[in-house]
């Protein structure tokens, strides 16, 4: 029985060989493609073709498509979801949350009332410093 | 009594007019510098020097060389912390959770055991949602 042996996303790595239906939008350098496990409607991910494992390895070629390629995904969420807000990041390194190990880049739309309160946005990787207050 | 008066990061705006002790690294179109509310030792910002809300409103030359001042934040930080990861991202919209409304992208060093289950890491930005399992 096969069916119970674990997926490893990384071995084929996922985002060498993305399936055709997933591509949103490509470039020479990169793709956009679709989130399996999308935290929100219309959560996509912007990919190089080159297998690199973190933003720090990219270069200004695939630099400049990644901008561009996120420009088409709000592009096309704003049509379907109207969202009411976008987070955009990454992850590089286990210990910053990254599982699979080819560079790529979260467009999160977002959503009026999706959470209590959505103050800090990516500043919630560490929840407990999420919060601030701007006094002097 | 002004004491009491609450602050406000958007009046006049914060990145607008940095400190001059505050700034790690500039270049033509953008600064890097230090956030004043660190989630984590090193937590720094990429900003334009152009007064833009959003990541959808940079420019090629802005986005160029924000892509160089994140590697200059990597440099100096490996030196000066050694951190096991980072996050990077941004915020668009007061429902991403964005509360300075001039564009500034967030460079988050990560350390081993800074938070108990790091996996997801921009992915928190939904809390509910940041988890997944890769089954197939």
């Amino acid at each position: 029985m096969t069916d119970n042996k674990k997926f490893d996303p990384n071995n084929p790595c996922l985002f060498c060989y993305p399936k055709p239906e997933e591509i949103m939008a490509e470039t020479e350098y990169a793709l956009l493609i679709v989130d399996s496990f999308p935290v929100s409607p219309g959560h996509c991910l912007v990919v190089p073709r080159r297998h690199i494992e973190t933003y720090f390895d990219c270069t200004e070629e695939e630099n400049r498509e990644f901008h561009y390629l996120i420009l088409q995904a709000k592009k096309q969420m704003d049509k379907l979801h109207s969202p009411d807000g976008y987070n955009i990041g990454c992850n590089n390194g286990l210990m910053a949350g990254q599982s699979v190990f080819h560079l790529h880049i979260h467009i999160i739309p977002r959503y009026k009332g999706d959470v209590e309160n959505p103050k800090g946005g990516v500043r919630w990787v560490i929840p407990r410093n999420s919060q601030y207050q701007h006094s002097k």
